[in-house]
């Protein structure tokens, strides 16, 4: 069976757990927190070459990366399909997983830190974080119009990288900016409310809120926070 | 016919450019410096969101960001492959692909402004990027040998991202540390010597040397540099 390392506080994890879920797949969940902080344990380092997480545990081997563990699953076990069916269609929706992404989660990221920890933000990094995130806010409508899925007319891995990394921007930019970043997106917010009611979208909500105090102990641990 | 928009200096740009020539793809090259600096043409927001260059102009619109691009020409044009024949070995590549993108390139890429004006670079930011690339590069033996090629017994999309993003890591790394971060990782300068034989490596270099007056030019027209 296909094992999953990780935790379901990482946002990350939850790309390919939701995937699994909504494909129905089975899957074992290994939880591990090995990925935060600089205590790697070495043995992780051969699945996921630099400690992130999540890492998929399969039969050939182990495979890190949201996006490259997609492409496995997606391929692997093709139906019920995450992705539309045409050429042009598979690499827009790559396209906007690419685009949340690099534009708005590995930028929010910068200041998850802080976020955890409470401590004081670089104001050159929050000026940084604020621009990056009005630009791709000012950008996004180009790439969905948010009416039903994010792409096309079915659920594709597009929902998924918009509706577990958008909720990252939002929090960071009500603890640092006082302000939601997404709330001039048209069609978003209602967006995000329908997909909130997709039943594993509710368990993914539920794992996590599970998986807090875990979470926090290891954070604890490493940093005294 | 495919349309590839963007400049022969971007290594972003000579991604799907050296995938369209590796396939034997017809495609037009459409010059545009239009995604660097500030100055974008309104009119190119709508092809690609934030004005970056590449772009793929395809018979059903348009198409941003480097690996979505190469999903759509690997999928719409399937022979010759440039991807493994498993899920595994697509994922695999993918994953590497990431890496390089993600831990390498990025990374570097914050120097780049510094490395072509001249411009000294915040020490911060210096400790940031080498301690990065050094992670990086003590990590990646963990994903390929560089034995042949960067994943399997075939040239695939992983040599794409291997040969076009890790050079900039090494100017970066001459410019600012003295050093080529890259040395240590077992086998990776014979396979990188190799890789330049290649004639589409040599067009991708002939193109990028041709170019570089062009964008020289641009840049002095943006910042005066």
């Amino acid at each position: 069976m296909l094992k999953l390392h990780g935790f379901s506080s990482s946002n990350y994890y939850n790309v390919p757990k939701l995937a699994l879920l909504e494909k129905g797949l089975p899957f074992e969940e290994v939880v591990s927190y090995t990925g935060v902080g600089p205590k790697y344990r070495p043995e992780y380092l051969q699945k996921s070459p630099l400690g992130k997480v999540p890492c998929l545990e399969t039969p050939e081997g182990f495979i890190s990366e949201s996006l490259a563990i997609l492409e496995y699953i997606e391929r692997a076990h093709p139906e019920p399909s995450l992705l539309p069916d045409t050429p042009f269609g598979v690499a827009k929706v790559q396209e906007f997983s690419l685009f949340i992404e690099l534009y708005f989660e590995l930028v929010a990221r910068r200041l998850i830190p802080n976020l955890l920890s409470g401590r004081q933000a670089d104001p050159a990094v929050l000026k940084e974080v604020e621009s990056g995130l009005t630009k791709a806010a000012a950008a996004l409508p180009t790439l969905s119009s948010f009416e039903t899925f994010a792409y096309g007319d079915q659920f594709t891995l597009a929902d998924i990288a918009a509706i577990l990394n958008l909720p990252v921007v939002r929090n960071v930019g009500n603890r640092f900016f006082n302000k939601d970043p997404l709330a001039a997106v048209p069609g978003l917010s209602d967006y995000c409310a329908r997909m909130e009611e997709r039943p594993h979208v509710k368990t993914i909500r539920a794992d996590a809120a599970a998986d807090r105090p875990g979470f926090m102990a290891h954070l604890k641990e490493l940093y005294g926070i």
